[in-house]
């Protein structure tokens, strides 16, 4: 690890300055934006002073170039990982957060076994998202909680680690986090841009594949503000050298089948074992073909996606991840085994109103269902139940009868049951002949050729 | 006085939301200002959450009904002085602040005289423009920081009284403008309105005769500006049933011929006596006028002009100056006499450069000057010099010669001396030809009738 923060530029900018000049539509030079994330960061520069900043950011916008600038400037202030002692390409891979959305948990084994080192500093989930680390943590005795020198020896020994912030690592993201949440100023494309590529290119990469989903299941709602954002991280990533593409990805349904920690684990291992979903196998090579050609392992995309279907086919890609259970503490029994996994008391089965076929699923009630189960947390404090979740029957365009179980709740509290089940209810919807259905992926923004 | 603070209503906003709401351009409601203001001034909301809507607020900017409702807001945290014991209308007068800007000592002893009652909680200087306090403060012994039952007595043997803010008056005000000054949030007309609307609607009004400054010296550079603050006010007065005007006076040039703070006193008691320059008695005189106007002591302004001009020839207004000086424990010696003010002990005659007429006046520079001589701050803690300043002998139109004296230098330090030197002697231009000259009341808004 290297300490990457320099000396701030110029004491001669002035706060108060830099906020007018935000306000008034002006375009802030980097040295700018150094002055006010380093100023902050030190505890140099008080609260008031950045969220006036940040409101006159969100509201204003920010250029191209100020969004690299200001992720610059965020990822100096962090510890960055130095992963060049470790054969392979560094390749990363970033979900901006869906329903059912578990590829990590497949993606990164396939790519180290395709010979890509692959560091995962990830989150937890929040409202109607899984995060990875809860995910993981459905697995009896693995950490998520490693010092950066104890992931950087288990990135050594079999190519992806999987862990959560450290202290020393994007303490500038950390704070004005916080403050982003308090002042209503998260919604910002250009401020969640800075925020995700900072810590993505502290991870010390070398090329990055983000996975921007769109659809009523994901943060961006709309195709269009999907490709903005996408834009901009791909950009930011570009213009310090880091190969980039965002591939913008369906979330108008969950994915894959299951909605739920250890259930999700559970349909992670099929993929690994060689089933699973199609859709989510299919997702997993996009994005592992990606990796391996941003990496330099495959000349082509089809080449790529042919190395993943190998890495999955021939168990490598299951070994990689049994390897890093256990180097992160986990006990491996669950692998090859669901029973192994924390198993919901009981379930209940939710039937279709009607005869027809889905025509729409209101996808972030899904999320929401689950969390309600007690899948995930409405506040970062929550505690979380890793048996309980969702289990899909039917899914768009598919047909069904009245009656039919359209998926089934895993419970633990008949409480939390009934008002998950209202909300499950209300999330679907039936027409007579089969609706058109989403692409998987939408496209690919920053392909430097394909 | 009576505490007009009321309980806080509807605990069930959300800061956060109000945050938002303003943020994507939405109206706020009065219980939503309410709950924002008074959290602010309890200390329940942080500085963090009230910068950001500040900002929000400056740039997305506020409805009439909002302004209407936070100045609203504002007013109930105060303490509101209640005059209903003394006989006659309370009548207020206020300016945005100018260069050589002094009515407030002529024109409310003349309302006072003619039967009004006028309370002014007054400011101090910043940057160019001076300030009723710091001159009142020339007048050796004169205190402006008497308590809020002091200054009712004195307003009740009198008629006028002019103190500074007290800690119960205002407070809401004094922490938004802190804030405000910290976070580049000043400048929103909006905000302006409600700060100063809100201190003077708390002085217990029956109706408000405001001075809106335009032009170079004035915060409102341009007529527009000036009209639409005007406008801003005048509504949030009349909306809390205060009879409210606002002139809208001329600040190319310095009001009368002197600027400094012991240099305006005197200017202000040659009126007094009598006599003085043509531009301060007349906009004096109209300002008088208004207040009789709306404090029902005539029934035409030019009535109201001509009890104004009774009162200055009569010396009745200086008999209400001199008694008000007494009762705030001034030496009354320097009334008569302007040797018993303090001087200077130097000074310098700036010379024309060239022959013409005056043309132009770059007059926040001649202010800015006057504060450089010591006559102003820089920043709120800088203590001031009463003795130095300017005194004009050619202002705008004036034909002027070659090496005549332009302007007189009052200093008592060399170095100070030259740095004026060169911004005054920078801001004038000349002309061959009469410039034509700018009106003393560009226009009155909120006028009832004429």
């Amino acid at each position: 690890m290297s300490n990457a923060r320099k000396n701030a530029a110029s004491s001669a900018i002035r706060t108060i300055d830099v906020i007018r000049r935000k306000r008034d539509g002006q375009e802030m030079s980097p040295a700018e934006l150094t002055h006010l994330v380093d100023g902050y960061t030190r505890g140099e520069i008080p609260d008031y002073q950045v969220s006036a900043w940040l409101m006159a950011a969100l509201i204003r916008g920010l250029t191209r170039a100020e969004t690299a600038a200001l992720t610059d400037a965020m990822l100096r202030s962090s510890e960055v990982l130095d992963l060049s002692p470790y054969a392979g390409a560094k390749v990363g891979k970033h979900s901006t957060g869906g329903v059912g959305d578990k590829t990590s948990l497949i993606v990164a084994p396939v790519a180290a076994a395709g010979g890509l080192v692959v560091p995962m500093i990830s989150g937890r989930g929040l409202g109607h998202t899984g995060g990875t680390l809860d995910k993981l943590e459905s697995i009896r005795g693995l950490r998520v909680d490693l010092s950066l020198v104890h992931f950087c020896e288990v990135l050594g020994a079999c190519g992806c680690s999987m862990i959560g912030q450290t202290v020393e690592f994007a303490p500038a993201d950390r704070k004005f986090y916080s403050l982003r949440d308090a002042t209503g100023t998260v919604e910002s494309p250009y401020l969640i841009c800075a925020s995700i590529m900072s810590k993505k290119l502290a991870e010390g990469l070398d090329a990055l594949v983000l996975d921007v989903k769109t659809g009523s299941g994901a943060f961006m709602k709309t195709e269009k503000d999907a490709i903005f954002l996408a834009e901009l991280m791909v950009e930011a990533g570009q213009r310090v050298g880091r190969r980039t593409v965002a591939l913008i990805t369906d979330m108008d349904q969950p994915l894959g089948l299951k909605i739920g920690n250890a259930l999700e684990v559970e349909e992670c291992l099929d993929v690994l074992h060689g089933g699973g979903p199609a859709d989510l196998r299919e997702l997993c090579l996009e994005l592992a073909a990606w990796m391996f050609y941003l990496g330099g392992r495959a000349r082509t995309i089809p080449e790529g996606k042919e190395l993943a279907d190998r890495m999955l086919r021939s168990g490598l890609a299951l070994e990689k991840f049994r390897q890093m259970v256990e180097l992160q503490g986990g006990d491996p029994a669950a692998i090859d085994n669901h029973a192994g996994l924390p198993q919901a008391t009981a379930t209940l089965d939710v039937p279709s109103p009607t005869s027809g076929y889905v025509s729409a699923i209101q996808c972030e009630n899904l999320g929401t269902a689950s969390a309600i189960l007690g899948g995930g947390r409405e506040k970062k404090e929550d505690s979380i139940d890793p048996a309980v979740g969702i289990s899909l029957h039917k899914k768009l365009g598919d047909r069904v009868a009245a009656g039919e179980t359209l998926c089934t709740l895993h419970y633990n509290s008949e409480t939390r049951a009934a008002r998950a089940r209202e909300l499950v209810e209300s999330s679907y919807q039936f027409a007579p002949t089969p609706p058109s259905l989403p692409p998987l992926v939408h496209g690919v923004i920053g392909s430097p050729r394909r």
